[in-house]
This record gives structure tokens, sequence and C-alpha cells, in this order.
């Protein structure tokens, strides 16, 4: 009889991570797996003996579904990278004891680049002890950085936020027009890679004009040619929206966002939030074309509004935690299963695994070509390429007029 | 036969506020209407002479269904204040030469309190120069601050996209487990009144704890005893949540955005945005007690977040918009429609009339009452009062993925 499973998740919370988990407790239900442990906190949590039993929170298809409709992290999560194995044999005993003492033989971790750093720590570290124990990395991630994958399940979702707040951001800043433009500058995810901000330009349709500029981190950023685009657009235009990933850097590597007073004062916070950008852009814009400027941070909710999510993702976040517990099962340890696209119109995926020696560590940023020249829009090959995984809608359970959440704090019984 | 429409938005744009200009139309059609014009950027637009005719974008029920459904102003708006009758009569001329040249006899307005100021001074030059329009006020404002009326429509769509998207956020802060708690702060909309921020309280609920400290404008804001709540919180929390009007003031009236530096960098835009509460008070958390602390503001998105639109608050919007053009057509001027709730559970509401003198100007704040003797939450009967408003929803019309909006872009014909 096949041992127990242990599921983690790992990193932000995206809108549809907890469908990934879903999905592994569906697979483990079908491979009448006994027990299946849920990792309180991540692989912190792990090495802290804090484990919780699924059952206890999770025990028919209706609590599936209410789960998948769940936004954040069911089980919690972390940002915990393990130390390398050399030196640091005893943290990896102890996790190996754990997972011993609770017979657990398949691994099933959530997240993005740090989280596939872990499967491969301790498959590399089962294989050369001769462990039985199977690792597998489910992708996650609303940066959609990790490689090998065509996306990340949980991008889609965010895709979908943001060009559905986009549109009605740009119809709320049309809607004065007597007097002067008002610039209005908004801020999105994504430190390095600007796939995120690269989604802005999904609201452009035939009912939207779309952002007039689009800045991604992945070109520098000039900011006279930017308010010389500004004065431009401002002779014919009553309304200018302008994306601008949080991540921006000039042509010397510096964060704009560490330009102004704004930064420094949130440096103080003591965290690393990348928050300004937009707030230091507006207050340049007002100030060298005398044009009103407000901005928006999309913040923490572009990753978090489950009432939003795509169902294309949804479903897709489900399958590769399912088909990862399945290749478990199946003998399979130390990869990462994979979204492969065989077409985009119609759209048609498949699903595959490589080996997380591939994936870990490596961060896959918007290819330059899907940026146009002047590095101010994203291209076509962008909008075919991401138009697919903001399709349908997974709407919420929903009491009283707010959606309905399953949360760890009522246990089952 | 009857003369003709003209029907104006005014002021900050809502979710629903297109849903009373579709109560307008529908009654117009209803009236034998000949011609329903519509100020383009409200009063603003009409002194210019910038009138639509409705009939060139909006010709079936189809169409009325789509403009429910799309936020901001279909027809543009303005902040902008009629000057005094004395002293300014040609303003006032102009007005009623334009409204007689395209034989408009009945003139609906849509807006707050300064929305509200306008329809008074047109009523009383008409009765005193005995001019034939009627004049009508029809309520809308997500600040909920106009007297008479119980509550407002557009502030049942922002309050529940308030209390869903604090839900989400409340789930993505309490992810992190192991570690110190993070304190996130909230800024919501609402200067002198606090109803929006009191929304916020609508989100606690037996799957979610809500935010643990709410503080309204209404009451003098103390720094130290907030930092003191902060470090009992955080005795025995995992996440801390406190929500905060942008328009907090200390106990001598100074407003705290402008107690630190990011205020004075705001100011510095030209417009009187009142941001920074929030980020201000992140700051003062972290350096007084060492915890991690962000900020998210909802912005504009609060206003025009359609795709979160309240059934309820979409069916009075229609409701206050086809009333009052009714009651202009029955011979009424110079009043506002307002909503009284007979009974709030089950929710039943009639609608009722009240001369604008009573209306204009005056702004109505949350009874200190419905605030905790500590200032730091909202009562049960804020709670049974808001309830009702934002049940329901109004599900987009969806293409690609995205919601779809009627646009004055495209002519009908």
């Amino acid at each position: 009889m096949k041992g127990n499973v242990i599921v983690g998740q790992s990193g932000g919370p995206t809108a549809v991570i907890n469908s990934s988990l879903a999905g592994v407790i569906k697979a483990s239900w079908k491979e009448g797996i006994r027990r299946i442990y849920g990792m309180h906190y991540g692989i912190e949590g792990l090495l802290q003996e804090d484990i919780v039993d699924i059952e206890d929170y999770i025990v028919s298809g209706q609590d599936l579904s209410l789960l998948k409709r769940t936004p954040s992290s069911f089980l919690g999560t972390c940002r915990y990278k393990l130390p390398p194995i050399e030196g640091n044999e005893k943290v990896y005993e102890k996790i190996f004891d754990i997972l011993d003492k609770k017979n657990i033989e398949f691994f099933l971790y959530n997240g993005g680049n740090d989280s596939m750093d872990t499967i491969k720590q301790l498959s590399d570290y089962a294989l050369s002890h001769g462990k039985k124990q199977k690792f597998m990395g489910i992708p996650k991630t609303i940066d959609n950085d990790l490689p090998m994958t065509d996306h990340c399940p949980g991008y889609g979702s965010s895709a979908k936020y943001i060009a559905t707040s986009l549109k009605e951001i740009i119809r709320d800043n049309e809607s004065y027009g007597v007097s002067k433009p008002t610039v209005c500058l908004v801020e999105i995810m994504g430190r390095h890679a600007g796939w995120l901000t690269a989604a802005a330009a999904l609201s452009r349709d035939i009912d939207c004009s779309g952002p007039d500029l689009i800045y991604l981190p992945e070109v520098p950023f000039d900011i006279k040619d930017f308010i010389k685009r500004i004065k431009a657009l401002a002779k014919n235009k009553k309304s200018i929206v302008v994306c601008v990933s949080e991540g921006l850097q000039d042509k010397n590597g510096k964060f704009i966002c560490e330009l102004g007073t704004v930064q420094e004062h949130v440096d103080a916070f003591g965290h690393k939030q990348l928050a300004g950008t937009a707030a230091y852009l507006a207050n340049v814009v007002t100030q060298e074309t005398g044009l009103k400027s407000r901005y928006i941070e999309f913040s923490s909710l572009q990753r978090c509004a489950a009432h939003l999510a795509s169902r294309a993702d949804s479903d897709e976040a489900y399958n590769v935690g399912f088909i990862a517990a399945k290749a478990a099962f199946d003998g399979n340890t130390g990869k990462m299963v994979t979204i492969q696209v065989n077409s985009r119109e119609p759209y048609v995926v498949t699903y595959d695994m490589f080996d997380i020696h591939e994936v870990a560590n490596i961060e896959k940023k918007v290819p330059l070509s899907w940026i146009t020249n002047d590095g101010t829009y994203v291209s076509d090959e962008y909008l075919s390429y991401a138009r697919p995984f903001i399709i349908g809608r997974v709407p919420p359970y929903s009491a009283g007029g707010l959606p309905v959440h399953l949360t760890m704090n009522k246990k089952k019984r």
C-alpha cells in the first residue's frame, strides 16, 4: 500500500493557488491515499512540525468547490529557501525524520522559483541518501516568470483583474472632459519581469482605448522621453492613462521609485516593497507639464481577487495539482509539471513535466521582441499569447452579497 | 404635447450612475417624450452648448441593459457649481436660452451636494422668472452624505467593493504565519463622512475576522492610542488589518496625511487628493513597533468597479432616475427624489421627494452613536443599516473575459 501525501503552498498567494491544492486532494482521493497532510505555512511550518490533516477541513466535492473559490493560501504560506545540503545536513535529516514518522511518501510543493529550489534540494537529497520519498513541483506565480512552462497558474487571474480594473479606471478617468486632461499613473507588480504590467494591454478593445503607454522593467525607462510623450498626448486627449511596472529602472539600473522622496519614506518601512514608481512619476508629470495627475497602485489586490478569477486559470491550476500528484504516485520525482499550449485559437493545452534542475532559480522575462521598439507598449504577439488566459469566470459562492471562503478556523469535525 | 428632456451627470462617477440615466430614458420613452438630450460633461458642458442626442447612442432595451452595466458617467461629468443668481443673471439667461432653443421642458440632474445646489438655483430662477422648465434632482454619491434620503445610490456598490476586496486582502494578509504579524493599513475614501470606511465592517463574518480596527473621520484620531492597540493586537494575532478614512484628523483638526513627508510630496501634485493617511500610519507603525507594515489605497477603484455592482444599488439607482423624470412630467420642480426604507429585513423600500432647499449643501455624517465608544469600530446599528445595500449582483456582459461597456465613441447610426 502506498504511503501518505503531504502538500505545501509557498511564496505569494494567488487567486487560484487553492485550485492546485484541490487538484492534489482529488488525485489523492482517487489513488486511495490514506492520509493527506498539509504543511501549515509551507516548509517553514514543516520544520516546526506544524502539520495539519486535510481531512479535518475538506471531505467532499462541495468542500473542494469552495476551496477553489477561496483566494490566498488555504494552508498558509512562507518565503523560505532551504540552505544548501552541504554543511546543513541536520536540516535535511530533520525534514526526512518528520516525513518518515508520518509515513509520508509523496511531497507536493506549490510555488514559484524559490519553491522549485526546495523541490530540487529535497529530491537531490532523497536520491543521494536512498530515501523513498517522491518530490514534485506544482507551478504557481502571478509573476509568470517560471521557465519551461508556457505560462504559470495564477497569472491569468491577475491579468484578468488588471485588465478589468484598468478598463473601469480608464472609463473613470475619461469622465471629466471640459478642462485639461488628467494623467493617471497605474502601478503594477513585477519587479524584474513585466508580464503583469503587459496585461494592461488586454484592456484595449472596441469599447476601451486601453492605456496610452505601458512601461515594462525589461526596457530602461527614460523620464525625458516619457514627459515628451505625455505633452504630445495632452494636445489631443481628454484622458491619459499610463501603466508602469513597480520595477522600472533608468539606464543606470537605478529604480525609478528610488529617485524621489516618496521612496526614501517608503524605505523607512523596513521592508522591500517597491512602491512609489507611479507616485513619483505622477509628481514629475505635474511639475513638468502642469497637468493634473493621480496615481493608483493595484497592490496585493492583483494577487488575491478571487472574485475575478479566470476560469481558464483556475482549471489549469487544478490540473497541474492533480497531474503532479498523479505523477508522484506513478514514481516520478524531482520534476515540475508544465503547461504546453498546442493551439491558442482555439485554445488547447496539454501538460508535461520537466526536470526540476531545468526550472529552479531561472527567471523568464517578457521577450524584447514582444515590446514595441520605442519601449512604450507590448506587441500583438503578447496579446495573442495572453488573451486565452483570462477567458471565463469562476463566480464566487455568495452569501449576504459577499463571497464565501473556506477557512481553517473551523474544523469539519 | 410635452417638451423635451435634458439629463446630466455631475460629480464623481459611480458604478451605477448610468442606471439612473437608464431610468430617466425609460420613463421618457414611456411618456412619449420626443427628444431626450444629454449634457456632455454636465452643466459645464451645457454652458458650452455641448449637448448630445441620446437617440444617437441608445435606442433599445438592450442598450439600456448594457448602459446599466457600464461604470462611470456615460455622458461625462463635471465638478462645477453655478454662481449665485444675483449678479450672475447672464449665466442663467444663457442656460435658459439654450433650453428654450431646444424646447427643453424637463431638466434632470444626477449628482451629490453640489449638483443639488444646481437644481436649487435653476428651479428658483425658473419660478421667479416665470419659466416653464421643471427641474428635478436625482441623488448619487458613493459618499452617502445627502440628507433626507435613507442612503444614496452609488454607496451600496462602493460598499460591496470595499467589503469584498477587504475580505480578500485579509485572507492575503493572514497567509504568512510563522514570523511576526504584518500590519496592513487600508485607506478608504470619504473626506468628511465615514460611510465608506464604515463599510469595511461588512467583511466580518463566520469566514472572515474583518478588520481589527476601523477609524472614521467623525472621531478625532489619536496616534498614541492607535499604536498601543497595534502592540496589544500583535501579541495574539498573526495578521493585523486596519481601515482608515482618507480624511482622518487629530484632535486639533489637522489631517493625519499632512503630518508626514509623503503628504508634503503629494501636495506638490497640485490637486487636493487626500492620499497618504495609510502610508503615513504604516510608517509610524514600523517605527514605533518594529512590525512589518504595508498599505493599500482603494483609490478610484472603489467608485468605478461596476463588475462588483450591487443589484440592490443598481435597481434603486434606476428607480430614482425613473421616478424623478416621471415627477417632472407630472409638474414637480425643485425637488430631489429620496429612498425611504420601510423595513430592513425583509428589505422594503419606497420613494419620496423633498424640497431641494432641504437637501442642497447639507452633509450627512455617520451618527456618533453608530461608532463604538473607543472610536475604533462601527456598531451593529450600522451593520443592520448597510447590509441590505450590498445584496445581489449585476453580472457584467462579457466578451473575451472582460466586461463590455457602452461608450459614446461609436454612434448607433
